[in-house]
């Protein structure tokens, strides 16, 4: 990190990042933009339902023959590659094509982006697309960097990186897209800025299929306000975190966990927003 | 509507819907009709659940090898178009004509159908195949019902249908399908007469692959009655909405209204159907 | 069966047995082995929570452009052939053998393997790739026996086999693998010795997937322990069974039944894994 977090407590700076989560989550609410999910077959029914319950409408559809008809007309795409296969691929890269052409804000989640060349490879072309947000573990953002900065090195470059943030800087620099990488605390970068969003719990990793949920989530909040993607992307990071938090009170393991996830992410309220919010400038 | 309802709360008409809805619920229990199902990646599993909850027995099956061999073995068939694609289309279509041919009821949910050209015209082959019940909502009701009673207008048809049950009557003479439309009241259609299931909650459309998997349990309840398949769409309609009015006693939000849902069509009993069940003649 | 079962309750060989089971999730806990499943997709979700919340990695890759780099580094294959299709196959294949020759366990679920000839013989083939364990329900295992111990006679055999008891040991001895029989009891054998486990409820069979996902449990548990593969199915089926008596305590249906067993299965403890596994000789 080039500076020292300036975010202390209910500060100014803070209160501002709870006010924005909460008017992004409300005009999601109000709205309900039709989200396109081109995804893995795990996650289809928590993501579908997570965007329901944040009051958007989900669209899951891949087929070739109908995108150049519908893409064009939701409001965001949300890429997925976690069951990748070369059929589904073509129209992986078409729908982010006529995303970009028809300037709807796409989303990328590199799933296990280093598991084979194959897979890193699909995810560099993808990349190459111009998604408006790239979010993945710290694994998969540092094998994506690595491969899109140094092309010649690909998944079997030696060199480590010191940590996923700067590899994230150089993901988001290299793409020009905004890069999230998720962990215990969520950090989300356009290159320069970073930004920490210290919201969820740790039992959220033993639900399958929430970081592409959220991932959707970050494809709604970002269709609302295109002209801050950064920080609708933080916003719905901590949004879905403070649900997890919520549902965490109620729950006695990961399968209970993720019911009550889902209903106080339907549920959720302005006080509560802003006073669960913790969203920071880390530099 | 082309008489007025006749419907009033306690008569002997009201009573004789909830005791033929209980009847079908009781006879698919002691039966476990065995229910094929073709179906999108996203519902599967709620759709599975719901039908092994209402005691039937489900079989997601799609491979074209394996049709000729498995489909004429079946009580009846289910296909959902949700997540449509060329390679599953085929499948689908010889399911239908198998089915058909073995004097099995087949169902149709034209998921999305307005949603492109190669949609609408999957559907439209579809129809063509003498589904049995055709159960969409009314956006895909009246898209299918255009694109069939006038097919050279297409996707593209200028005009308005005046609503959805006029479509909805359209389609079941064009098509010889019982048809339902799915809202706010659920409406089921021969063509003429007209009947309206009063059960269900709103918060059961924040929740993916409910009408998917109710029209899963039409399939099943029209499998052991396929002489009153106007009454049987009626009543699975109705014993899934007290279902979900049932599970809305207990849920706090969509995803524990869904968890409860599946447990009360487990265990609904006659005095709840009898006592809940609504279902009126509109025309 | 070839004698009468030895097992008294609270001697010695149960004391032992339950240790083993405990031994063998705490190892897994620990270890948190990486399972890859190329699974049907009703089951994907269950599938993956159930690995998870027994302190398994779950990873659900099937695309054959990824096997060479990916099943080589993966701690077990889970193989389950519920939405066969011909596309998948050969990534099923090619995945066993990679697993085979790299000397890791892989478990195969025959899902309805007598269901058409084409998944008789996509079963048969995987067979011939030597897997593991076979986990399959009576109808299944009869189904598969039948097939590979008298080819010729396929899937039309005339005759009964007695009991699936003897099915499983002919199977067992004709494939070189452990084959486990779901039911009331589950049982497990090599072919000679016969081993049950009594734990599990009837309404289990309520929610689509369990036999699926303790098919995954079981590749996890056979991985932390490859020179005791009959043990290890046997620990994962009480497990299992044991995560679904505590789930059924706080059960009011099947979809309750389902996030309670997940919830148990993540909570489960040393007292409550020795006190309630019950896995005895059969023979």
């Amino acid at each position: 990190m080039e500076s020292e977090s300036n975010y202390k407590e209910g500060e100014p700076e803070a209160t501002m990042w709870s006010q924005k989560a909460w008017a992004l989550l409300s005009t999601v609410r109000s709205q309900s933009p039709l989200i396109q999910c081109i995804t893995n077959f795990v996650s289809m029914d928590l993501m579908a339902n997570t965007l329901l319950s944040a009051g958007a409408s989900p669209a899951m559809l891949h087929t070739l023959e109908e995108l150049p008809e519908f893409t064009p007309q939701v409001h965001a795409l949300c890429v997925n590659v976690g069951t990748l296969s070369a059929g589904w691929l073509p129209a992986m890269k078409l729908a982010a094509e006529l995303a970009h052409k028809s300037g709807k804000p796409w989303v990328l989640d590199p799933v296990a982006a280093g598991a084979s060349s194959f897979r890193l490879k699909a995810c560099l072309e993808l990349v190459e697309l111009k998604p408006t947000v790239i979010r993945g573990n710290g694994s998969e953002i540092i094998a994506l960097a690595k491969a899109s900065v140094e092309p010649t090195k690909g998944v079997d470059s030696s060199h480590e990186s010191t940590d996923a943030v700067e590899s994230a800087k150089s993901l988001a620099q290299a793409s020009g897209a905004i890069v999230a990488v998720s962990g215990a605390v969520d950090i989300v970068t356009d290159g320069k800025k970073v930004v920490g969003a210290h919201n969820g719990v740790a039992m959220m990793t033993k639900i399958t299929a929430t970081g592409c949920s959220v991932t959707a989530l970050i494809a709604a909040f970002v269709s609302v306000d295109q002209s801050h993607v950064l920080e609708a992307t933080a916003s719905a990071l901590s949004v879905f975190g403070i649900a997890g938090e919520m549902g965490m009170k109620m729950a006695n393991g990961p399968a209970s966990l993720r019911m009550h996830l889902i209903d106080s992410l339907y549920g959720i309220d302005e006080a509560c927003v802003l006073s669960h919010a913790k969203i920071t400038s880390l530099s």
